[in-house]
């Protein structure tokens, strides 16, 4: 008889046992695990009261907050589905979500009022924060929260690019998240002391299912809407950070502004980074400017966050390791199978498979998906690799032809998708090329109909008005002789993005 | 769909990820987690060979060693379930463990080869440490382990003494133990630097279940058979101990060791110390000797270990709580009910309660108990307490009446039923008095049939023919009058207990 898991436990623990400790520090907002509890159990509560229960869908759309975070427990804690929408998507694509998932009410902040216009005729009700939300706050008792009936019951969907369609809905249960948030905890040794600055999107769920076990654990969490370097260097030095997750591209930012060399940093001891390769320079400066331990993480959305973690990543900067994407975190197994199922040897290049605590229940309705994608116990993850002899992996490729732009994930395919609707193009090919701020940014090659003569501005600006902007090509290029293609007439990638990758050492294309 | 959880796992990720690392020192012997873990498979396949598989019961009489802990991973490898024999116990009461749970096969060491001799013709088959334990190892391959069929199957019956009988088998799954060592882990943040020293006896579910994680986390177990305090502090110095968990006799025998203020202890981080109080003296130079956080643990076999910790009792000397059995750990919980049901209020006594990720599957072969103690989700321990506002929980008596002396629980009834039938006794009421160096020691107070004269050295040699030295009083008195009972006609034994604990702040009687 083993107790089931239930998310919104860890709440009710840390406001038990440690009360005072400060959860939250958000502007000038501070909040003890006492306070951000109450109104955790209060907004639920009113959630209820305008008809979210067991099963309803429930969308968020806001910047990272102290309210973000309260939604992610509220919502679950009314035994209701979380559905968190990318505030960078296109308003197509958000209507998608809404009705792919059956939402029927939808929380917004002010910074995304625009959208809430457009949306809200698809949902039955729009809570606006902060009034709405602070209105339903103040109007409701803190009662003890439902939670769930199940420990398999979903917290939320989660909405991922999918290789050859729309976005895709991750649902995962209560047990999944509660042991990705414990393998974390686990692997990086958070605990009361630590206080966690929050620049990272939340909206992610790598982000999310991170900071639940800090909240376990009576560790402070530091929010920061917006990515001002300047402001993240003052915040580390007066709210005496200890760990933080970030993109390689803020890690730039950061280690090379004028400040760097005079704020006291001294209080970090991790800075976690994922999303995208970090070059060995930066790996180095950053090692040295914040004198701590970089980790690097790699994961998707279909296994909770990230399996695997590549650990001091600053003293391997000399080792093959170094280009890997780390080990599996306890609890967790990674392989790497040929197209027939088999393993593949050490060494050896297949689809990497993986298997642990957290992973998916199913694509949201798409049973032919889910079937594809878990398979034998173990999540196909389409991701190419190969392992080494210590079990190391190495991706050299995405199977879903992915690119990582500034920490967001961008399918090739969805954009190809979107120029081959122009009526001037016959081909086209969509991939991730360096680049120093982003890590990588989306490139196009586009082959036109025999006498048309479309412009990379043009290209452009039609994708903008179909895909989001960080999707969209940031350039364009357009050439008169076909593609180079396979026996099977498959567009042969990986021979257009070689010449752009040449000499770079990781994520090879 | 998340992936049924395994005990061997941990293992099997130490195998494939940190193969190099030091994982058991025991005497002369160092073992790589490779070589342990191969050993284990090997030993697996070979108690396989002897018709070990899913369902038998393997019991295990050893003394700490690297032995002793690959029986834990060969027999749950085997998807067989492990008994662990308490070697101080009688062999009557080994015979009766052996036939209650059904055990066919016997693993022995040498220190115990007179008891193997008596119990032989109760199983199938015995296999005798080193010579025939090696033996299997060397003849066979260490082929995979099968593991269990479900998270759910038992690793072991682990017995605990009976309030009102013989001892009962506690059945703990997979899952169960999984979760007590995870949050073992995530508290006392346990990492790949940590090289634990193994004194207190592992036949104890707490301490076997506590390190299967330091195991999964790549940590170095050092083993040391007998407490010997002088050796033991050498091997702290020598060896870098980082933490250790032993009894308060054994704080106390090496904080006033000739040798304790020589030696180098400075790498130890953490003395977790569990199964009896430690005074405020003690405590105090234990933090000063040893430089280093000191942690109390409470918990019972039914719980898979200690579900509640008193963090850094070196800084709560002064103040209330350092009296108390401390706080749950993540993921459990600990309630205080009236007879009714219904939860006490703040510092009321009742029974506690508890619940969480490690709770027993059930009493092997006993529904009756189990339901007793199973009941609305919670474990109903029997002990008896009180939580404050902050939640951290005060024993004030244990409802199964039990002694703890040097790191064992005496049951006081199982006593009383021996000294009963001595045929010059009419009452008797046996109960823990305080101990310099046990803790507490077992005392009896008897009264004679009219015209008996039994004398104290009688009764204590009459108890050591039918229950374990460590349970045999260490002291008896002989009264003439009636002992005091309650309207009821109950032996009122707190009354008798009050004097030997008056002025102590623990577990006042």
């Amino acid at each position: 008889m083993t107790v089931e898991q239930d998310l919104t436990w860890p709440l009710r623990h840390a406001m038990r046992y440690f009360p005072d400790s400060e959860a939250v520090v958000d502007g000038d907002t501070r909040l003890t695990v006492r306070e951000f509890g109450e109104r955790v159990l209060r907004l639920s509560a009113g959630l209820r009261s305008l008809g979210v229960g067991p099963n309803t869908r429930v969308a968020t759309l806001l910047a990272n907050s102290h309210r973000y975070l309260e939604l992610h427990y509220a919502i679950p804690g009314a035994g209701a589905i979380v559905v968190p929408l990318n505030s960078r998507l296109a308003v197509a694509e958000m209507e998608y979500i809404l009705a792919d998932a059956g939402v029927t009410h939808l929380v917004v902040d002010e910074a995304h009022a625009p959208f809430a216009e457009k949306l809200e005729p698809l949902v039955q009700r729009v809570v606006r924060a902060p009034d709405d939300y602070e209105a339903l706050i103040a109007a409701s008792e803190p009662e003890e929260l439902p939670g769930p009936s199940s420990e398999n019951d979903p917290v939320g969907i989660y909405y991922t690019g999918g290789t050859t369609g729309p976005a895709k809905g991750v649902v995962l249960s209560h047990r999944a998240l509660i042991g990705e948030s414990i393998a974390l905890g686990l692997e990086l040794n958070f605990n009361r002391d630590d206080r966690l600055l929050v620049v990272f999107p939340l909206f992610h769920l790598g982000a999310i299912a991170g900071i639940y076990v800090l909240v376990w654990m009576g560790s402070t969490l530091v929010f920061q809407p917006a990515v001002d370097p300047g402001e993240i260097l003052r915040i580390i030095e007066r709210e005496r950070i200890t760990a933080t997750s970030i993109v390689p591209t803020v890690i730039n930012a950061l280690v090379n502004h004028p400040a760097a060399e005079t704020t006291d940093v001294s209080s970090l001891r991790l800075v976690l980074h994922g999303a995208a390769p970090i070059s060995a320079t930066l790996c180095e400066r950053a090692a040295q400017v914040f004198g701590c331990v970089l980790t690097q993480a790699y994961g998707m959305t279909e296994v909770a966050g990230a399996p695997t973690l590549l650990k001091d990543e600053q003293d391997l900067l000399d080792q093959r390791q170094s280009r890997s994407a780390g080990q599996p975190m306890v609890g967790y197994e990674i392989g790497v199978r040929r197209d027939d199922g088999s393993p593949c040897d050490v060494d050896e290049i297949g689809e990497v498979v993986l298997r642990g605590p957290s992973m998916l229940t199913e694509y949201w309705n798409k049973p032919e998906e889910t079937a594809r994608a878990l398979r034998d116990g173990w999540y196909w993850s389409g991701d190419v690799g190969y392992q080494d002899e210590a079990g190391y992996l190495y991706l050299v490729d995405r199977a879903k032809d992915m690119i990582v732009t500034g920490g967001e994930n961008v399918y090739s395919i969805e954009v190809e998708n979107a120029i081959a609707e122009h009526p001037d193009v016959l081909e086209v090919a969509v991939f991730g090329i360096p680049d120093e701020t982003w890590g990588e940014r989306v490139h196009a090659i586009v082959v036109p109909h025999d006498g048309a003569t479309p412009t990379e501005s043009e290209i452009i600006a039609f994708c903008r008005q179909r895909i989001a902007g960080y999707k969209t090509p940031k350039s364009v290029e357009v050439r008169l002789e076909p593609l180079p293609k396979s026996g099977v007439g498959k567009t042969l990638k990986r021979d257009l993005r070689a010449p752009y990758w040449k000499g770079r050492d990781r994520f090879i294309g």
